[in-house]
C-alpha cells in the first residue's frame, strides 16, 4: 500500500472522520483509523457504538493531488496519526506500507513509522439500501436539528428520550424531543417527499455531530433508512447512525391549546436579560427565575433571590402583553437555551397558569416551531 | 457610598485588580474585591497570598465617567461581582451601598443587590517605602521575565526555586530560574540605575501574572523593594508580591564555559522538527528524544523510538557545526520551551558530552541570554 496527497486537505478529511472515532471505547479497535486504497481511491473510515463516518477521496478530485502506488489497507491509531498529519513539515504527504502492519508516513525531512492493525479486524459497516431515501437541504436540516437538540434527554434512565423524534407525514417532517421537563418540536415542509411515513427516533448526539458536520454543505442530504440504521450522505461523506429501538411517547397532548395569559418580546433582549438573572440564580441551591406579567398595567418583570448572595429584578420590554396577570417560576437555563433556539426573532410566550407548562413560538410562524418549558413550583 | 461609572472601562479595571483574587483561598474575604471611595477617587483592591493589585480611578481619568456621589467602602464577592458588572445592559453602572454591607447595582432596568462584607476585614496592603527603587522598561522586564519563568520550579520541595532570583550589580539586571533540570538566564542594562546592589528572588507566579498584566503599557515600572515585599507600579496601579525568603543556589558554576561540539540552527525551524518527534515521545514512557550530530559529515538528525507505537526521525537544517561527534538525548518538552523563548532567532547550542549539562543562546549575543538543559541518560 501506498499513496500520497496533498497535507491540509488530507487533514481536513481525517478531521471529518475523527468526529466519530471516540477516545474512550472498549472495542481497542475502535481508537483505530481504517484507510483502504483502491486503484483509484482513498477510503477512511471511523466508527463507534453510535456513528460510523466514511469518507472517499477519488484520484479525479483535482484538489487532493492523490497519487495511487499500490493499493492496500490499514488501521492506524486515529488521533497519533491525525496529529502526526498535521504538524508534518511539507505540503504533501507519503504514506506506505511494506510488510506486516507498519506504516511509514514521510513528508519533507520528517520520517515516522506507526505501528498499525490489520484492516480485516475492523468492524463492517451496516449495509442500508436505497429503497427508502428522503433528501433535505442541508440548512433545513442543520436548523431542524439545532432547534430541537437542546430538549435531548442527557440521563440514561429512559434511553428513547436521549434521542430526536423525527416523523414524516404527508410531506411534512417533524423533530421532537423532549427531556420530561422541556420539549422542543420544529416542522417543515420537505419538497418531493415520498408518500411512504417515516418514523424513527435517531441519537440527539448523532444529530449533533452531523449537524456540526455540514454546515459548509450547501446542496441536500440524502436520508437512507433501514431497520436499524440511518445513513446521511453529502458530498464524498457517508455518516451512519444507528436508530434508538423503542416507541417514543406521544407528545402531541403534552403542548397547551389554550392560554391565559400571552407576551411578546425580543428573544435576544429577554436573553440578555435571563442570562444576567441567572448570574444569581447559579449561585442559589434552587436555580429559579420568577418572572411577573401584569397586562393591565403593561409590566412585565424578572427577578430572582438567594438569601446568600443577595437579589435582581429586571422590567422586561414586551412589544404586547395580554390576558391575567401571572406569577411563573422556572430554570432559566431552559429558558436560555429555548430563547437561543429564536436568534432574534420575536417571540410568544403564552401561559395558561402558574403550575402548567408555557409555549414559546415565533411571532410571525405560530404552528411550526414549539418550545415548550415546565414551571418550577417555588411553594 | 454611591458612584457612577462607565461600564466597559469598569470591566477592564475590574479584570487587572482580579488576576490577584483566588477562588481557593484558606481566608474567605480574600474572594472578594475591596472597593473604596473618596471624594475624588475609586479603589479597588484584590488580594491572595502571593501578590496584591490596588488600581485608582480618579474623576479626572475622563474616559471612567466616574461621578462620585458619596464616599464609603465595601468589600464585595469578587467573581459574582464582575460577572455582574460584564453582563450589565448599560453604558453606565451605578453602585450604591445604602445601610449595612448590602451594594445596589443598577444599569438601565437591571437592578441586583448584593451582599458585603466590612471593608475593615480586608486585610492591609504591605507598606513599601519609596527609598529603594529601580525603573525598567515594561517590554524589557516582560522579556526578561518571559525567557526566564519558563525553567521555574514547580515543585514546592525546595520553594526557593519557586521563584526568579534578580539581581542588579553594576547597573546590569540579571534574571534567573531553575528547576534544577534546567536553567534560563538573561541579563539586560538598566539606564539609570541605582549603585546600590540588589539581590532578590520574586515568586515565579508573581512574575508571570505581572507580564500577562503589562503587555499594554509603554512607560517605565518602577520597582520598589521593601524587606519581604516588592512593589511594582505602573499607570494608575500598583501591584504588590511577596518575596521568597532564603538563599538562590549559586547558578553561575553551573554554566559550561567550554564545549566540544556546536550546532547552530533556526530556533523556530528546530522547533517544529522538535514538536513532531514529542507527538511520539509523549506516547511513551520515557519522553525522550535523541540528537545525532556528525559534523565531518554534515549530518545532523533528531529520532525518537516507542516500542508500543513507532518511531520518529528528521534530519536537522543547520546553519554550521563543529567539533566532535555527538548523541545526546534530552525532554523533548524543556527544549520545546527553551527554544519558544528564542522566537525566530539564530541558535548557538553548545556541547560537553552526553551527560553534561549543554546551552541555548543567541547567534549574536552569546552571553546575555542562555538556556541551559541537563541531559537524560538512556542507558
Amino acid at each position: 500500500m501506498k499513496f500520497t496527497i496533498n497535507r491540509l486537505n488530507f487533514i481536513n478529511e481525517l478531521n471529518n472522520v475523527l468526529r466519530a472515532v471516540s477516545s474512550k471505547t472498549t472495542i481497542p479497535i475502535l481508537t483505530g483509523l481504517k484507510l483502504v486504497v483502491t486503484n483509484d481511491e482513498l477510503v477512511l473510515t471511523g466508527s463507534n457504538a453510535d456513528i460510523s463516518i466514511e469518507s472517499t477521496v477519488t484520484q479525479q478530485m483535482g484538489a487532493f493531488e492523490l497519487v495511487i502506488d499500490e493499493p492496500g489497507e490499514i488501521v492506524l491509531p486515529a488521533r497519533f496519526f491525525s496529529e502526526i498529519v498535521k504538524k508534518l513539515p511539507d505540503e504533501m504527504v507519503t504514506l506506505e506500507v511494506n510488510q506486516g502492519f507498519q506504516a511509514v508516513i514521510k513528508s519533507g525531512a520528517a520520517e515516522f513509522t506507526v505501528n498499525g492493525q490489520d484492516a480485516n479486524n475492523f468492524p463492517h459497516l451496516p449495509e442500508v439500501g436505497a429503497d427508502r431515501q428522503i433528501t433535505v437541504a442541508a440548512d433545513v436540516l442543520r436548523e431542524v436539528v439545532d432547534q430541537t437538540r437542546i430538549a435531548v434527554s442527557k440521563q440514561e434512565s429512559r434511553p428513547i428520550l436521549t434521542g430526536i423524534h423525527l416523523t414524516l407525514v404527508d410531506g411534512k417532517l417533524t423533530a421532537v424531543a423532549t427531556d420530561s421537563h422541556r420539549l422542543a418540536q420544529r416542522s417543515v415542509a420537505v419538497p418531493n417527499a415520498p408518500a411512504q411515513p417515516y418514523d424513527v427516533v435517531i441519537p440527539g448526539n448523532s444529530l449533533t455531530e452531523l449537524s456540526r458536520m455540514i454546515t459548509d454543505v450547501s446542496d441536500g442530504i440524502v436520508m437512507s433508512f433501514a431497520d436499524s440504521q440511518v445513513l446521511f450522505t453529502f458530498g464524498h461523506t457517508n455518516f451512519y447512525s444507528r436508530l434508538l429501538e423503542g416507541n417514543y411517547p406521544e407528545t402531541d397532548r403534552l403542548i397547551p391549546t389554550t392560554s391565559e395569559t400571552k407576551l411578546t418580546l425580543a428573544a435576544d433582549q429577554f436573553l440578555a436579560a435571563i442570562e444576567r438573572a441567572s448570574l444569581l440564580s447559579h449561585q442559589s441551591r434552587n436555580n429559579v427565575v420568577k418572572l411577573t406579567v401584569k397586562p393591565a398595567a403593561g409590566v412585565a418583570m424578572i427577578s430572582g433571590n438567594s438569601s446568600d448572595v443577595g437579589n435582581v429584578e429586571e422590567a422586561i420590554a414586551a412589544s404586547a402583553m395580554t390576558g391575567n396577570e401571572l406569577e411563573i417560576s422556572f430554570n432559566p437555563d431552559y429558558m436560555r437555551d429555548a430563547l437561543k433556539s429564536f436568534g432574534t426573532m420575536q417571540v410568544v410566550m403564552a401561559f395558561t397558569s402558574a403550575l402548567r407548562p408555557f409555549t414559546l413560538v415565533p411571532a410571525d410562524d405560530e404552528t411550526n416551531f414549539i418550545q415548550l418549558i415546565t414551571p418550577v413550583r417555588t411553594y
